[in-house]
């Protein structure tokens, strides 16, 4: 008689990062991110062919509003962007199965949503360079606790998020991006608040970059009832759309790019982020200013 | 009889940094510094009250291709934005006076102009801050040594600069601030080799953001032919204009945030720049990305 198959011993309490990354790693957990492990920073992965990695560093260090960069590496070895940025991963990892579900893009289009591994893909060690990007999940919990909570959080559904036409400075292969908002109704006397809270969140996008009605057609949104991404939300009389920068800015870079780039590019499937294992307040420590 | 007044000893050969900044202390060297100490970065300055220095750092930090910060420091000290850029100035310094010219704004309106000296201005260390920033005449030599002279540089005159329609990433108290653009015209077919040549300069502006003649209106320029600041220059048939993030932006975001910003601003007098101790590819060396 074969001895009993042992399901590998899962050395993490149930809702730490590292927990919700060993289900995904095994297929388990492929439901969205919000709520899990919370406290934790959540990121966007984007993985780029090796010849647009300088291209798309680049894109981020001029565009930290929308891509705010928190590590580049490997499949299995990150480097933060400043010496004193501590590291986002303190166990084994693997960027290719430890997130929920990923998108797949060739030559700009979409061509494979929500799948759950990308290792077939994404064989060689040597291919791709990934980008992990600051995510507007953590700033949610300190409007939360300030008692400004989001609509789509109070209404139970995905912030809205629109294709804007404010051009991104542009980095070499990457020309004609444009930035991708995410949209919170607040009342128009609690804006300068909101600005306060979000300001410190240097990493995840800080502060709305655009507010008010009159910025809705600034920004080039068309119908604030149509989102391009996640779902429309109430806006309720008397309070205003507030926009923040948004990650999934650099997905629509890519996009936008449509053949200039060749081969395979991979990024997390919109709210299935990568959960890291470094708590909010250790990475603001390391974000102080010199003033 | 008295003994015979001795001049000081300007130990420092008479185009090293270390002079222009001496003579410029000394009220002997009053002129614009494109040409001084070649090879050696040159730095924007703008000096605002205390009050106001967290808002204006995250504004460069949300801003960095026309506001890439080189250092935050007091009159006499100076402290790198990441652990790696070098010291810019290796010499004792005062940058109340180490710096040719001065402007001065109160309330956003600029109340004087090309000053020698801001000594009495900014008297007390603790009272204000200061911002350096970076500057495109690093780049031009880098486009004169490939053989695409600026055109401004040709005609002996100033550099074209634009007010633009674009809008800064908001920071607190500077929630309206535009891109400000500087202009020089190339072949459309040299383009791709202007931003190659550009590209690794991030810390002065680094690529254009725009060209081609769509992006004049694109960026709400009205007349090519009236620059904001600096003078107009030639469009040859066949060249375009092509479009750098430029060193006035900050300058333009305090005129912008008008009485908002009580007490004194201070900044360097166009043209008339802070002629640093660093090299520009000692820079460079430290800029190396992680790719």
């Amino acid at each position: 008689m074969p001895p009993p198959i042992l399901e590998p011993i899962v050395v993490a309490t149930e809702n730490s990062p590292h927990a919700v990354r060993l289900l995904a790693r095994q297929g388990k957990h492929t439901s969205p991110t919000a709520g899990y492990a919370p406290g934790y920073i959540q990121a966007n992965l984007l993985v780029v062919p090796r010849a647009y990695a300088t291209d798309f560093h680049s894109l981020c260090l001029r565009n930290p509003v929308p891509c705010p960069l928190l590590a580049i590496g490997s499949a299995t070895s990150l480097i933060s962007p400043t010496p004193t940025t501590p590291p986002l991963l303190t166990h084994p990892f693997d960027l290719r199965s430890d997130i929920p579900r990923y998108n797949v893009y060739h030559a700009g289009r979409l061509t494979a949503s929500g799948i759950t591994d990308i290792s077939e893909l994404w064989s060689s060690a040597d291919s791709h360079v990934a980008f992990l990007i600051g995510c507007s999940f953590s700033f949610e919990g300190a409007l939360m606790a300030a008692g400004l909570m989001p609509r789509h959080v109070e209404m139970g559904c995905n912030v809205a998020m629109y294709s804007t036409s404010r051009k991104l400075n542009p980095a070499g292969v990457f020309t004609d991006g444009t930035y991708v908002v995410s949209m919170r109704p607040y009342p128009q006397d609690q804006v300068e608040r909101v600005r306060d809270i979000t300001r410190p969140y240097a990493a995840m996008h800080g502060e709305p970059i655009a507010w008010g009605w009159e910025a809705v057609q600034e920004l080039g949104i068309a119908d604030l009832g149509a989102p391009e991404f996640g779902d429309a939300v109430e806006i309720k009389e008397g309070e205003v759309p507030v926009f923040w920068g948004c990650g999934v800015t650099p997905q629509n870079a890519i996009m936008r790019a449509g053949d200039k780039i060749k081969g395979t590019v991979m990024a997390h499937a919109p709210g299935h982020m990568l959960v890291t294992d470094v708590r909010e307040e250790e990475y603001f420590k390391t974000q102080a200013t010199v003033l």
